[in-house]
């Protein structure tokens, strides 16, 4: 085992705890022989004898037959596990930055070697979903799967629509419960649920995203007030992972938060619950829900991933995932036809409405709902829907109603799923 | 291929639409060679060469290596399958009946033989539950299991919650949209929902369930008062099969209309839809829920099943399944605890209310929330929700209750889930 976080320990409790459960269920009992970490200062509720600091030696052990690496981040992770995999080890891992960055090269050289590598945990923490798409649903063509990938984020706008909390409140209520770290970057600005969304657009569509390509927004701008209004115009406002074929053999990956009817499955979606929702060809919709991180979830996952990689090597099957290729063209986000929501300060004095309305009306976008109302100061609010419009047409209007004198400031726009 | 009614050409359809993607996910093609059907003189959409009533002819043909069994029912579809394995030759099936009756059994021959013997589609239908729980979900301690697994049931109480629709009224639209039989029986009374989750437990548990074990109740006693009620107290109407750990080794299984409170996931499972949740030692709470019926999402399972038999026949990772035992020990549903719903006619009349509380209170039967109304003819309608009490306490006070001269009928009673 590579790392020894909550993670890690959560892995080796289940393997201990559900010990017997396992060795039914594979035939045989694994064993964690040992446990490379990076800080031995630490204290540790194993004996000391367990741990080096030397990762590579224990991916050289040669009583090891497979590697757990769950330290995350790319390096030294990525060498690690192509060393083990070099030396004919069989690897689980968690690490979702590691596999969208590099999970193309690394599952074909896994398939060379006829070794499993595997990685459940990487994306929705204890909820299966990567092997599932890998094998039980592997005959669809997935048309569009979206997912609430991030259980931070969807604590703190769980608690944004709740208890009409504002952003930065929601987060320091998030940092003081361990669900952000000190620096929640990797998570409110959405780089965690762009590794998990680009990792399930790589199966479904069966190429790796670059990651440049993904269009990624976090949630910093989201406002209390835009949770109002969402919930007037029958919404909720989630952060997603996106990903649709917009056409044959090109997709659109996105992350930004999105408003989601009341009455779709993920708008139901509560508190640090991850949820992963698809529409495939034949399967029709399908949705996967559950807890989305910590350690016992995300143990499930891990140990999961274990029992197989046993029992294909009591049973000669190591090696059957079919890699995936690179380069997955995509769709540029500027091509992305939907609805948006906005909102606008304006000085609220006759006229305001008529000039705005109007100058959305030259550029063909087409408002379907609106609210507004007075505030302090000679200001009002308004927020829209807009009928569905292309997204490089929307973004010239809001330009050009940005620079109206009627406008104040244009507050925020999200766009909306039906 | 076996049977080819509409899962048979749903099946051969997605076969044949998707063939370049499941041959680039497969590293090979698969053919459908022959089909074996019971009615040769039904008309069929595939040229007549395709198509024999010698259903053992397909199983000994020895360009055959993979036998799709979806006829359905016991015989004769139980004696192919074994022949099939028999033979040296894969098998994957829908049939739920045969494998809730000798899936032990035939998973230990497939075993001996290094075959593989898959049937996702006997469960949930296109929603992946079988393999997870297998596999994903593997290392966890399953404390309790719950499904919608019905979907003409869940079709019919959805129309008598929404629409507030009679049971008879709800069935004979079932009827008339193709998703309920002329003998409805299979669906309405339970015995669909019996297998599936009979399946379920025997997977979660490691050990098959006698059936005659398992407590079975079907939906023809829930009324459209019955949903007002529930609605009142805060629930829905579901029928649902349940599995959970009793005592050591020991489980409870069972299927009936079962109240669920509104925030539960499970309760928002509306229309033909399924869904199965269930509660993981680590995973915690997880549910799954798409199409659990119907041509395509069936063929969805199917296909899967059917690529993991591919793959596993080139990498020589056939036969890993572990098989389960049999005689899963049960629990009497009299030792249930849990809260009921209940609903008497009355005699309209002072003093009528406290007879019966009293004679609960005698039992030690709490009352938590209790709904009257008055009806024509001097009768009245009590609805009741308990605290928790054990089953058999609760059918003692009920027949108590019921020989009171004030209660005119008990026109129900239906377990609350919390």
């Amino acid at each position: 085992m590579l790392g020894f976080g909550t993670v890690g320990e959560g892995t080796y409790r289940m393997l201990t705890d559900n010990a017997d459960e396992i060795a039914r269920k594979t035939g045989a009992r694994g064993e964690v022989i040992k446990i490379g970490i990076k800080d031995a200062s630490k204290p540790r509720t194993l004996p000391a004898t367990m741990f080096t600091t030397d990762l590579e030696a224990v991916v050289r052990d040669p009583n090891i037959d497979v590697i757990c690496e769950l330290m995350g981040g790319e390096s030294p992770a990525g060498e690690m596990v192509e060393l083990a995999l070099s030396l004919g080890k069989h690897v689980v891992t968690a690490n979702k930055e590691l596999i969208a960055k590099h999970g193309s090269r690394l599952i074909t050289k896994a398939r060379e070697l006829e070794l499993d590598l595997h990685f459940e945990a990487a994306v929705g923490g204890g909820i299966p979903v990567v092997q599932p798409l890998k094998h039980q649903l592997a005959g669809n063509d997935v048309i569009k799967l979206m997912g609430i990938l991030n259980g931070t984020t969807n604590y703190i706008l769980t608690q944004m629509e709740e208890n009409g909390a504002d952003f930065s409140d929601a987060l320091a209520e998030a940092q003081a419960k361990g669900y952000a770290e000190a620096d929640p970057t990797n998570d409110v600005d959405g780089f965690d649920t762009m590794y998990k969304i680009s990792i399930l657009a790589a199966i479904a569509f069966g190429k790796q995203v670059p990651l440049d390509k993904v269009h990624r927004e976090g949630i910093r701008k989201v406002s209390a007030s835009d949770m109002k209004y969402a919930k007037q115009f029958g919404y909720k406002i989630k952060l997603l992972g996106i990903c649709e074929e917009t056409a044959d053999d090109q997709v659109l990956v996105r992350v930004h938060p999105t408003m989601i009817p009341l009455g779709h499955q993920i708008a139901s979606v509560r508190d640090v619950y991850n949820a992963v929702w698809l529409h495939g060809d034949f399967v029709g919709d399908l949705m996967f829900s559950g807890r989305g991180a910590g350690a016992h979830p995300t143990a499930s996952a891990v140990v999961g991933d274990l029992i197989d990689v046993m029992r294909n090597i009591i049973i000669g099957g190591s090696g059957s995932a079919i890699p995936y290729g690179t380069g997955l063209a995509t769709t540029s986000i500027s091509e992305l036809e939907t609805r948006y929501y906005l909102r606008f300060e304006v000085e609220d004095r006759p006229g305001t409405l008529g000039e705005i309305t109007t100058a959305f009306g030259r550029r063909s976008v087409g408002l379907a709902a609106m609210e507004m109302r007075t505030k302090v100061g000679g200001k009002g609010e308004i927020a829209f829907l807009t009928h569905v419009c292309r997204e490089a047409n929307f973004l010239t209007a809001l330009e050009e109603v940005s620079r109206l004198p009627c406008v104040a400031k244009v507050e925020n726009y999200i766009r909306v799923e039906q």
